[in-house]
């Protein structure tokens, strides 16, 4: 079994990320600037954007956090999407999720300049991506084709199966394994909760995608021998023997599971800290096609 | 065995959209207005164009051919398009595919006001396609979705194997099965010419769409008995004993397969009618946005 060490591959990225950052900055380009749009102060949201901030920093970015009310209106958010849209000196930026329920995230994400969408969620990007056109790819399914692909885990013609359809993660990763490109031409199954015996494809897979946001849902009965097992959940669980009184757990239980793995990602320190060092990555492609 | 007749189900809906346009017209809107441009006298796409242009008539439309030289620039090419984005008498319009080699179809289609583009080319409403929200679906899998539909095909938690996975119709039928949606929450297979073993995947399909350009490459031992099946290929091949020296065939040995198949499509007469008719749709959605 070998662990798919989202933290160290990370780290090494986001090394290759300040590196080429220093070399453009050298040659007179001005720093990539990455802004993020916090809307309230929602703990785990502020903890991710603030992840982001620093990773900036270690990749030579600037960064700015714009943090705004919880009772902000629409129009107000709108008009400050509107600001980034256009200020010359900011390359990229998101919009930390979720948003309060009396903001229509669908409309405050279709506001963001394709241009400047380092997360990939806009329409335009989405449609991009789903045509294998060059764009900026979502985070997180970036952040697995680049594990996929510096760990050499085969897939031309591997069946992956991915559990959970949603427009983050599921759905894009679908898209993106079934076309040609390294990390790709791969025979893909998408499942859901409608989804029938879904153990009976499962047992099929060569590799997996875990993404429905259930812990330790996945188990070794599920799975064949040699498998390869992607895992994006990540949920607290509470714990009394820790001191912070929770333990994190993924979608599978990787206990039983990581026996029957070829190659596993561990949670945390899979999936996540890619998701970052995709953010950056993407940042970057932003600054590069300014100049 | 249930023949999912696309030619009467298509003149259904013809029927329906003329009757709608009549109501629209007579409260005083201008009928729909759909334009195509050809670039070229190919045979096959004057065919199809000129199928266009009669079903927009009999819908009670107005249509515009715009039928451009063989060696028009794309400079030029991208101006006519351009006339038709900002031509307030036009609803919708499509660019009849193929193009010639001088001219880079995909800037051709990203030229295309996205609002405008009734074929569901432009990235944009491909993103809006696959993260669920309201948009021209494009025709080809829009005609099977309502086929399945019309029929009453339970597809809900059914395997749904998808063979080929072209922008037109693989990868985005792939998409819309898996969606919430009255045709859709399906497990979705996309499989293509770098799947291995796809016989063993076919024969668990509920529903099998063979949309890989093979002439009569599924057979009946590929598929399971109770199967539906649509096919969306449609070849020329050669035949002396016909007058025009050629029949058409499909992707899918109906001869054999049909026998174990609950629905299926013919080829001609199944999925091809009902493009056009969801290309009629489109352009009436179009129309009613503009009102």
């Amino acid at each position: 079994m070998i662990l798919l060490d989202g933290k160290s591959t990370s780290n090494q990225i986001k090394e290759e990320i300040a590196v080429e950052t220093k070399q453009l900055v050298d040659k007179g380009m001005r720093a990539p600037h990455l802004a993020a749009i916090l809307v309230g102060s929602n703990g785990a949201s502020l903890t991710y954007v603030n992840a982001k901030v620093k990773a900036c920093a270690k990749a030579g970015f600037e960064s700015t956090l714009v943090n705004l009310s919880e009772e902000i209106s629409e129009e107000k958010l709108l008009q400050e999407i509107e600001n980034l849209n256009t200020n010359p000196e900011i390359d990229g930026f998101i919009v930390q999720l979720p948003l309060p329920k009396h903001i229509d995230e669908q409309k405050v994400l279709m506001a963001v300049n394709p241009d400047k969408d380092v997360d990939g969620f806009h329409p335009t990007n989405v449609g991009k991506m789903a045509l294998n056109l060059p764009t900026f790819l979502p985070a997180t399914p970036f952040g697995i084709l680049e594990l996929l692909e510096r760990y050499k885990v085969e897939t031309s013609g591997k069946h992956v199966v991915v559990i959970g359809r949603s427009h983050i993660v599921g759905s894009p990763m679908s898209i993106l394994m079934s076309q040609k490109r390294t990390a790709g031409n791969s025979t893909v199954t998408i499942t859901h909760s409608r989804t029938k015996n879904l153990k009976e494809i499962t047992l099929q897979a060569d590799i997996i995608v875990a993404a429905l946001g259930i812990p330790e849902f996945l188990t070794a009965d599920m799975v064949k021998e040699g498998v390869t097992v992607i895992d994006v959940g990540i949920t607290r669980i509470a714990d009394d023997t820790k001191k912070n009184g929770f333990r994190l757990a993924g979608d599978v239980h990787f206990e039983s599971v990581s026996k029957k793995s070829n190659f596993i990602t561990p949670v945390p320190g899979g999936v996540g800290p890619m998701t970052i060092a995709m953010l950056l990555k993407n940042t970057l492609l932003a600054a590069k096609r300014r100049s």
